[in-house]
């Protein structure tokens, strides 16, 4: 049994907190957060104790720690936990500053723990298919991607101004998922934005809509149209065109009742959000973690994956503003 | 050039006066039709004649006729087109009465001329292809056949009392699908039914709703799923399930533009209706009637097919009146 | 928590085990199996011990039974916990003698236990769903019910031969999904089929194919379409049709990845089996039997409704051999 | 009726020949093709004559032309028609060269007879029904469009050294839908690609997969994703995303009959290639030209408008080679 200290009990928190939970292999020993009610809270709720960082780090009876705390903190608190010699499954992203990434990633080098970087859509049943159907040659040498990724609606402009931006934010997820169904980097990014969703999220200096063209070394493309509203739930789909067909991952619905009437013929929409359509992602995610703790196997998305995101979302940052391809180049 | 007498200038008449007109190799040469101002109408359309019937049947120069009249008319017009030596289209049914069926067929073999019985649906394209499809091996072989065939709304009950019944009226086609797809006649018709839709339909002594099952000497069985209501346009699909997997023609819609919305995700409704979903079909039917009449082939729908339907009508009334299955033998 | 004799350690005695092991008030605290061995090792991986039937139902520990021992057992078993105060969930079907269900059922009444009988259809999300909306009124009154319910392979003719025979062993949960989403009881049955899979089947004095067509008193329709083979893994679909419309639950596909290729385009098959697609169904269940056992619902599904789904089977099965449609009456 | 003069007997020419032929109001007059047996047959198909070009020109009997000759002379005869007054329907492009495009609008304007240029896909029934109901507001104000469009296979690299390129050649169909359903006019390009599919089309200087940007002064944003092969058919998509929601035209499917087996649920590939996919809209294109002869509407797709397409084409040409955003002005 391993033993977890939680850091942060907001919406995703909750979502690791079950899944360790539900898990044979694991639990909740420790949680940790500034808004200590909440932290009670969830504590009892899963026979945990409420700790300070410090209290969480020099226990020696934890064997993990899975950060979900507020963005600016991961980077310290992965620092503390690589030095306290503690695996470390961290939400993305480590930071939004590339100089703090590389930092943090040689403490972790150094410390020797394993890292594994929470990019949920890898784990994603849907996508793994279509991963594995691509590498089992069913459509041949990859040409072209598509990711689509449209939030159901905009966050706050609160939010926006704390977030990083559109590119560090929501795009760095199809980054990483080009990446990761390509199997390959990108030698250039080129991106195009526009703020078309909510005024207040331009005023925050952000775009809400953008386009993101990445090249490749063997000359395929990858597509990432972003938007943070579809008005019709989470839509996620990707496509990979390859030199002898496509395989395409579709959304996954509410349910698969049709309805047929006088109007139309209407199917449900897709899942509304991310808790939704990654329910099993998160379950998968954390299962790999555990395989990783076990020493059955490397974590499949570690700091590196986490920092060429990041790169790449710099890219893209740049491109907007330039109007140029960005090369990338690690 | 085929010259073409049209008998009935209604809906179904305009169809085929449309497609004769349209195919390089006939033409209408008169239009024959109790309601004057119609056929005079049509006539000059097309640039045809007004005749009586006797007119057209004596005319030399008409080469075949084109029965689309009251269906109390049908098995006169065969009669005597066949005695004029024409070849005959003629739109379901023959008649209504087996008996006056069997009669016209005889005259129409003593004849020897050629006849087409209008069974529309085997010329669709979608249902021809699910034929060619099972024929050519890829289900193996036949084991469960369903026909769901509904209409959009309700006929007035004054068609009804003349239409000889649902069964006579709609399932008839069905019935006669469910002999082409399989390849062989039933040996016993069970049917149920249900007026539900509308009681007016019910004073008339019918029903709107019928589900029928047919037995077919291999063992295999028909499900036909009737309704003179869909509520969503007109319903028409056919699964075929064999040894090997199944085949599954699905409804032609209005267009292929989905509306992804706050709601629900629409696409559009299956075609309104038979002028709609068949139109392709009406075009393939007469130009296989121009093959038969260039001995090019033989009808691949004849008489017999039409008084095949109609003895399984037949039974499909009595089985429906008896709760029984009822045995069919020609 | 409630402890749990688990009566019955195969395929579907582990799928429960994991769900009472994985619910949060439900522990296993007795294993029983006339197979020692399966016993044994089912018992020590969830900590429960080993009991004979007497020890387990003797037991004041034990709240509940859960059986899923041989059909022949579930009689006696029942009748058993009943008179030991425990409340009972029990796998379809009770018996296959109409006589001993009653008998047992009677037992069951007076002893004033609650007791589920396991009808895994009616807590499938989709299936759930379609109900949910046809009572909010989306389709308004239900007139033609269409189930298909194809098994991806026949069982061996072993299996077949204490089965009860298709209609009581297969049928049985169409039956009594056609009652549940009704909402209302059948008056008469008619029932069609034929050996067409496995001669084998035949040999054992049993069919393959089915078709059953239920008239309800409202005048509504249900036909169920049943066979043993699918040749593309578990078709299960309803179809409810209504005064406006229809309400239409696709199959659950193994994923929702397509290939488009030189072929054709290529959607995964539907999930294998009941195992997978009924998994959130047995989750579902076991989460309504818990709220059976902390008094805060009725069984949704009592041994009136196991009765009821019998009497149906049995009418089916009287159907096949007259050729008659069967009346039924409670 | 109107006669016609067809300039060209090639396969498109032919497509126009047939609907020319059936349209009740045009006729085909004059056949002109310096391939001689080749406007010799389809003279002799139509009853036309095989003419010069200057014949054609001169003969006051000929209303309009059609012109499907080879690009290069698209300009030329354009001029001459207008100088001789004839109405003009001609095949994309106007010519390959910008300045050349211009210089023939010019005596076209001068002249004052109507031009309609044949972007084929804004007649296309799927297109036109999503431009439709986004103007009746359905899915609010546009924010991106996606259009999808792939070829098949790619031509032979002999065809693709005098096509001007992907730009020019095939994606200016896009790049023109963009403009229509947008109803703006870009304000910058942004074109990226690479030769993936067949090395021949490289050393003629053309890449083959290509994915183009386009920003709208209203900020919104259009992705074309453009290849020479889909490995499937002719792949022909429009997503339109609006702040209500999406709009989604698919693919027309070869038929509609799916095959479900051990394998998978095999549908059919999309219609193979533009004969195939835009026969409909060939038809309507026509119908709209007849409208324009008869004085009752304006082109909707005007001289301009193959300007405009060609300067789009011109400016992705730019950016790809200069990897940055090239402004557009017009």
């Amino acid at each position: 049994m391993f033993n977890i200290a939680l850091f942060g009990c907001g919406r995703i928190g909750k979502v690791h907190a079950v899944n360790i939970a539900a898990h044979p292999k694991t639990q909740i020993k420790a949680v940790i957060d500034p808004y200590t009610e909440g932290a009670q809270q969830l504590a009892s709720q899963y026979g945990a104790e409420v700790m300070s960082v410090e209290q969480a780090m020099s226990d020696p009876d934890i064997h993990a720690v899975c950060i979900c705390s507020a963005t600016d903190t991961h980077a310290d608190l992965i620092e503390q936990a690589a030095k306290a010699g503690k695996a470390i499954f961290c939400e993305k992203p480590i930071d939004l500053s590339l100089a703090r990434v590389k930092a943090c990633l040689s403490v972790v080098e150094e410390s020797g723990v394993k890292m594994l970087v929470g990019f949920n859509r890898r784990y994603d049943p849907q996508f793994r298919t279509l991963k594995e159907l691509f590498e089992s040659g069913a459509i041949g040498k990859a040409e072209t991607l598509v990711i689509t990724s449209r939030d159901p609606s905009p966050p706050p402009a609160d939010y926006v101004k704390v977030s990083g931006g559109i590119f560090r934010d929501m795009s760095i997820h199809d980054l990483d998922m080009a990446r990761y169904i390509m199997g390959e980097d990108p030698v250039s990014v080129s991106a195009h934005g526009a703020c078309l969703v909510d005024p207040a999220i331009g005023e925050a200096g952000d775009i809400d809509n953008a386009v993101i063209v990445l090249n490749f070394p063997s000359g395929a493309m990858a597509t990432i149209i972003n938007s943070r509203r579809s008005g019709y739930g989470y839509d996620q789909r990707i496509e990979l065109h390859g030199s002898k067909g496509m395989l395409k991952a579709g959304n996954v619905r509410e349910h698969l009742v049709e309805h047929w009437g006088e109007e139309n013929c209407a199917a449900a929409k897709p899942q509304h959000f991310f808790l939704e359509r990654y329910k099993e992602a998160y379950i998968s995610e954390w299962q790999h973690f555990v395989d990783v703790l076990e020493g059955k196997t490397e974590p499949m998305c570690s700091g590196i994956d986490g920092e060429m995101a990041l790169v790449l979302a710099e890219a893209a940052l740049d491109s907007l503003n330039s109007h140029k391809a960005v090369g990338v180049s690690e």
